[in-house]
């Protein structure tokens, strides 16, 4: 094998690839990168046997044939050489060494053989479908946060994607929750998706997932099969093993009947309950929201170093309420507000708040109350 | 106590007081800040009973006293509170309670008695002097690097401050080691300052005393017994108890006559120093230098993941020569040049290496070598 690449291209692929690779290997093959060089084209690829990223770029092939190197130090090497350095990668597989020429630096890595790569077995998809970036971005950013980092329910450790009724007929959804607080954001059904069987999407797939959504008029086609998704743009293609469990019916948990009504400035909220939650421990920062006709007063006792109260502006017209919340769950979800005002809709003290962005149902959040 | 100040004012000031305070303390008091307002002015003073440092602030005093309160609690209270508000602070001794008032926040912090809290003692100083910011600035930055942090060996904990003499008569002098290279600095003896006896500063006082530096313009009032160092501006006091022990005898340390003269620009030699070094494990990082007419090849070997090795064009008109140093004392030791080409005389391959920055021999640095 023997190629010349331009560094940005390079830095570029190895990144994504030495991301993919688990920081403590007990098998040694899976700390390094698969490089195949054939016809104008170099692949990357990288997996921890979950998660395979592959990444192929346009290079000067002068000898095919492939080889691997450790992930992280080729990402190291290309991430310290000059600025628009062109690169020569070539393997020697008899010496089980990799060369990496640039200008007057040369480096010789060792390499183990491409045979003991383990490339993920290819799947028949049960539905194909393509989607824009923005919209996959929005799906994922905005649900994640509620991913549960409870190994014991791992079915919580990632995010639902599912095709769902909605009012206006059939949506794309992502739920996620950790059992204390819930997402649910829908986005209209792509063409070829209403077959899509549901499946849990695992965090570090949605981390990995997130990289390839920078760009705005990215297409990115999906495939969905009862044990693997598949997540591709024209130069990188994600594809990563489901959870393998039953996402719990999270319907029953979405309150319908809360009318108390609390409309509020979202950053101004979010600020609020930063400050209040100062003076608790780090542990059970509870915060408490007193409502009254267009008031709420936040606050936060801690006997041990102090106390807080911070009053707010709120639109509220219903009766009196006392109700407490995880300031950390309350931060998060005030924060996934771009747009509009934040709206709660509460009903007692003692049963779960459902949270939106104004007046849109196409993303929904639920937090449970805290005894204050 | 009573009174009222900018949050710029009184962020900057909790700052430095909660930056002295140590995270974990046994004795409660430690952790908190002593605020006492009197006339027009609030010292906010703080310490860890070896440094102490005292910031005077202006401001609107309704009532003169005093109380303590947790550094860290208000610094995050102030961090959090809207830029330009106005603070209002009011302590109350009888609930044993302070109250921090912003706009529509309002916070009650436990305090504890001021008589309880440990202010530093007054000192006679042998010597008193002034020095511009920029001097000390380039005195400590330059050699706090080579403090040692081998609890063992506590009298190189820090940077030796001494008066000594010259090629050009007596200069201010400050040195660190930490037995693997030093630092040695120079810079013109202060008005006042020739009978200061030497001391070792620590490097947490390091630390804090750059703050006070960032002003080009900022004089320095610098007093210095055998005990103690205090460093001071209009505002901020900043004293601090020094190492008690003997710097060694540096000087023999430092090479006399290595005659074996390369110069080389210092940041392309950190940046081959620092890539070639990629290939390496963390702990023995060896890179080898071969000098050889007017070239330098920089190589590292790593029989576990790979070699490296890298050209560089320098000015050498010397035999034949192989050296190796361990890569992190020479990437620190390079990266202290800032004006000029580094200048490196070597002697033999066992023996001390010195650097300087051109024919500049106010900044001498000294790095032992390493057998590869």
């Amino acid at each position: 094998m023997k190629f010349s690449i331009e560094r940005a291209a390079l830095l570029k692929a190895v990144s994504q690839a030495q991301s993919v690779v688990e920081r403590r290997n007990t098998i040694p093959i899976l700390a390094n990168v698969l490089i195949e060089a054939e016809g104008s084209d170099v692949s990357f690829r990288a997996t921890d046997l979950d998660i395979e990223v592959v990444d192929k770029v346009g290079a000067q092939v002068e000898r095919a044939g492939a080889t691997t190197v450790s992930a992280t130090l080729l990402h190291e090497i290309v991430r310290k050489l000059p600025d628009g350095a062109l690169i020569n990668l070539t393997a020697d597989s008899a010496a089980g060494r990799m060369t990496v020429e640039a200008g007057r630096s040369n480096f010789s890595l060792a390499t183990l053989p491409r045979e003991d790569f383990p490339v993920m077995a290819t799947s028949e998809y049960a539905s194909n479908f393509s989607v824009a970036a923005p919209v996959l971005r929005r799906l994922f950013d905005k649900s994640k946060f509620a991913i549960s980092t409870e190994e014991t329910r791992y079915y919580l450790n990632g995010v639902y994607m599912h095709v769902s009724d909605a009012d206006g007929g059939k949506v794309l959804r992502c739920v996620a929750t950790d059992g204390h607080r819930l997402a649910r954001i829908d986005a209209e059904l792509p063409e070829g998706a209403s077959d899509m069987p549901g499946v849990i999407v695992p965090r570090k797939t949605v981390g990995e997932l997130r990289k390839l959504l920078d760009d705005d008029d990215m297409k990115i086609a999906v495939s969905v099969s009862e044990t693997k998704v598949r997540f591709a743009t024209p130069e990188i293609t994600l594809t990563s093993k489901v959870i393998d469990g039953t996402f719990p019916d999270y319907t029953r948990v979405i309150p319908q009947g809360n009318t108390r009504k609390m409309e509020v400035d979202a950053s101004d909220f979010a600020k609020a309950v930063d400050r209040v939650a100062t003076v608790s421990s780090e542990r059970s920062r509870a915060v408490k929201l007193q409502l009254d006709e267009d008031r709420l007063v936040l606050s936060v006792n801690a006997p041990d170093s102090g106390a807080a109260e911070e009053e707010l502006v709120v639109a509220y017209g219903d009766e009196r309420l006392e109700i407490g919340f995880n300031a950390k769950y309350l931060l998060e979800i005030a924060s996934q507000v771009d747009r509009e005002n934040a709206v709660f809709l509460f009903n007692s003290s003692g049963d779960p708040t459902l949270m939106r962005e104004g007046n849109d149902m196409s993303a929904v959040y639920v937090v449970m109350p805290m005894r204050v």
